[in-house]
């Protein structure tokens, strides 16, 4: 059953990719939500009812915790998708580049599945917490010491030294900051960041946190509590075997 | 002349890539400069001999400006070559991504020639200071609003405050630091990002001053005042019709 809902993980993903990028010249209807800054699209809205009906029309009995339309189900209840119909909406609105379409898969608050597709690249991202394949090639990640290393950050945490994180980008390489957190998923899973600090939703971290698992990280608030899978809070995605080093920065 | 010399600029910068790419799985020298994070390889150090041997032996009568082996030339006297041979060399060592190969060429001061290389997009950008063309295809851009815009960033500027820099990023739609100013100009060029505010060195900026300003684009110091083309300073690449806009904010 778990394989079956990978492959419709990975195949509703794929067509709602394909989808945007169809009408990637299309005049967005833009509205803001909560500021000037904070935008959503028709797009958003249409590709998040398109996959959840077909979520809900194919496992009838699951439910759905999604990004826009107040759609909220409790992650320890039962079998729950997690989606993000377009992570990164703001530089799909002004790059056309540099979002994705993020879904998970949890049990009674355990994660089963992880699917990211970066949709300019059209680069799928799939697992199920005990490997990770990028299209049909099994990822391999060495992880580096944070001194031969960049972290991805978010840029109000890092200047704010929130959780001590200025701290501890001064005993990395440096810091980069994207602004899709799908998209630093796939910078973890490339090796391209050591971590990723930001103040998240839970479409924003489910799937990455089960995409990175196999390779020791651990999702987790940023003072060391389990996230809640609601609200925003300040998470991190770290190595989980470097927590220990990096406690004398990040509280 | 000039054509001779910008077909000659293209020809070696795509060459360059090459073989950087070739040289992607090598075992690197890396040695550090001024700082743990501020690093060259030996690929670096290549890659501008190749092409400095090139210019002279081809224009002996020019003279060079570049990144490495202080290899120095006043950019107001004569004919002058301005060379980064990996910009984003710290991208280049942990990502093998996100980094560019640059050229430009001065007479007497004025920018006549511009090429950066995405070297792992192998996508050229070039141009003579009125137009400027991505591979073969004429590149036409159009200038949004700051507030519906995002901005490029030195991540150290931008959390001082330097020259006001949060001030007006709060009026853009965010911040996004890739750790590469030729990509960052790969970025303007392609829409991705309104401006670009940094602290750089002459081979950081000269060949992005002369690609972005058939589009309106002024390079200059945050404060108004030229570029010296000598040492690092605190710059900007901004549209030159907002410039009177955001001077409530960047001083």
């Amino acid at each position: 059953m778990l394989n079956t809902k990978l492959e419709f993980a990975k195949k509703v993903v794929r067509q709602a990719g394909g989808f945007i990028r169809q009408h990637l010249s299309d005049d967005l209807e833009i509205s803001e939500k909560t500021h000037f800054d904070d935008l959503v699209t028709n797009l958003d809205r249409e590709v998040q009812e398109q996959i959840l009906t077909q979520i809900l029309s194919t496992f009838p009995k699951d439910h759905v915790l999604a990004e826009e339309n107040d759609v909220r189900h409790d992650i320890k209840d039962g079998n729950v998708w997690v989606l993000d119909p377009i992570d990164g909406t703001t530089n799909f609105i002004v790059q056309r580049d540099n979002f994705a379409v993020m879904l998970a898969y949890y049990e009674s608050g355990i994660g089963k599945i992880g699917v990211i597709l970066d949709v300019m690249s059209d680069n799928l991202y799939w697992g199920d917490g005990t490997s990770a394949y990028k299209n049909e090639a099994q990822i391999h990640l060495t992880v580096k010491p944070l001194r031969q290393s960049l972290i991805g950050v978010n840029t109000y945490m890092y200047r704010t030294n929130a959780g001590g994180l200025l701290d501890l980008s001064h005993e990395s390489l440096g810091v980069r900051a994207i602004g899709s957190a799908g998209i630093e998923y796939v910078n973890i899973l490339e090796g391209k960041i050591w971590g990723y600090f930001s103040n998240l939703s839970p479409w924003d971290y489910a799937a990455g946190a089960v995409l990175i698992a196999p390779f020791g990280y651990i999702t987790q608030q940023i003072d060391g509590r389990p996230l809640a899978f609601e609200g925003r809070q300040m998470m991190m995605s770290v190595p989980s075997n470097q927590l220990d080093k990096i406690k004398a920065y990040i509280k």
